[in-house]
């Protein structure tokens, strides 16, 4: 029933969906639109997008889905911009971090029986590093791809029917499909999604001061390492949009965290040191 | 020419070396002995080690070279001892974590040449959970072993010889062997190994109080939460030994990442964000 998707973004998470729709027997269009030309080019190199839009506008309009997977701010632009142009047969979709600005505009721009329909979305999947090269059909195989609509929303039958639908496919792209509130889920990825990113940045930035030009540093370096640095490679311009739409999350998990620090640090010789040891065990146990 | 050794300590770290001596062709005894006798019998099942010593002491003497696979303090404990009932035609050697003490304590106990000598080790090899049943012989495949001698020592031709030896057996096990100054090497490791160590072990006893108990945590955590917390599961018996011969290195590194963490939660909606997360991928640059 879905034969024509529109994404907008090929960077690696609409590379991948294009990829993963097409490994899932999607056998309509996808037609695909991206800032910069060259990420555009590759996805269709690559197969992701048959059709690279000129128009992105009018490519929306011909489409029955538009998957939107850029960074927040543009989300919101083009949730805008959309809102404008279709009608209640058509279906927005989107991957963004942060959920609770995006829901509300959903709220405000869609989701009534004359308007386009909005399904806000988070695959809970990615790499540390971005682009359309590193696209994967298997991204999402195995990940939780969450949900955040509002019960209240009355949507029209067609944008209903295209939303049961695109359920099936991101299931189909071997993702498990969760309902959440918005709200409980801002707070929630503040602790266990966007805390370990500032943390593993913080730790990196550091580390690049203290011993960035160690020559030991290669040999010295483990595992622990490498995990716990591995997200200091992400980039800013993703970041930047989740830093700024979910600040009050982010600030209370930091301030929570310096304060375990300061707690660890006055008790290194101290039976409080086993204390915060056997509560990360139990952080830890199956 | 090694043929006699003796393991004292058979959780993962002898245990593993038990194995991997074996499976690199090792044909002489192995003797081992455990705090606990249950830890020795599963080492023994598993090939590490072809008898259990109930007399370590004895054991050391009939051995040529004594591998200290315990704790930080254990190690000093036995040092002392087997200082004063082995000769000059001994060696004994240990897997540490820190250095400095133990360094100090072989050029006083050891290493002269009427005394047994002593080779201060460190394979940067291990598993966040312990014990002999998790033994891998390919556990120091591709590591790298720090030894952290003094220039000034003056071994015995005797334990020299053992020296070179045991530092063959350890290349025949897979790693790289790598001299450092002792001093140096506890700056280091304070930095790239302690301070992960406390940052997941602060972060996995946070989230253990803030989302420990919450249904959707199994559905939201991805890869990066169980990448940040894996150390989480790290035992408090090894880390308070290294908390407590490390103590000021620890305690630099860890105010200087609660003054990090500050800077960057009071920066979320500010260009300093974006110097944070280009420093930070200037770490993780190839």
């Amino acid at each position: 029933m879905i034969d024509r998707i529109a994404i907008f973004g090929t960077g690696l998470l609409g590379t991948s969906a294009g990829l993963a729709l097409r490994a899932s027997g999607f056998h309509g269009s996808i037609t695909g639109w991206n800032r910069s030309p060259e990420g555009a080019q590759t996805a269709l190199a690559m197969g992701a997008i048959d059709s690279i839009s000129a128009n992105p506008l009018q490519a929306a309009r011909e489409s029955q889905v538009v998957l939107l997977t850029v960074p927040i701010y543009a989300t919101l632009d083009w949730m805008e911009q959309l809102s404008a142009v279709l009608g209640p047969e058509h279906l927005v979709t989107d991957v963004g971090s942060t959920k609770a600005q995006i829901t509300t505009a959903a709220g405000r721009l869609f989701n009534t029986p004359d308007r386009p329909g909005f399904l806000p979305g988070h695959p809970m999947a990615g790499k540390e590093r971005g682009g359309a090269a590193l696209g994967d059909a298997d991204l999402f195989r195995g990940a939780v791809w969450l949900f955040t609509c509002d019960p209240a929303w009355q949507r029209s039958p067609a944008s209903a029917a295209l939303v049961a639908k695109w359920r099936e496919w991101v299931q189909a792209m071997g993702s498990k499909t969760v309902d959440i509130d918005a709200a409980r889920h801002d707070e929630l990825v503040g602790w266990v999604s966007h805390l370990p990113q500032f943390v593993a940045t913080a730790l990196s930035s550091l580390l690049e001061d203290e011993v960035g030009d160690a020559p030991e540093l290669k040999l010295v370096g483990g595992r622990a390492l490498r995990e716990m640095t591995r997200l200091g490679a992400s980039p800013y311009s993703m970041w930047r949009d989740i830093a700024y739409t979910n600040t009050e999350a982010i600030q209370a998990a930091l301030h929570a965290l310096e304060q375990r620090l300061a707690h660890i640090r006055e008790n290194l010789k101290n039976p409080a040191l086993r204390d915060e040891f056997e509560q990360a065990n139990r952080f830890r146990r199956e």
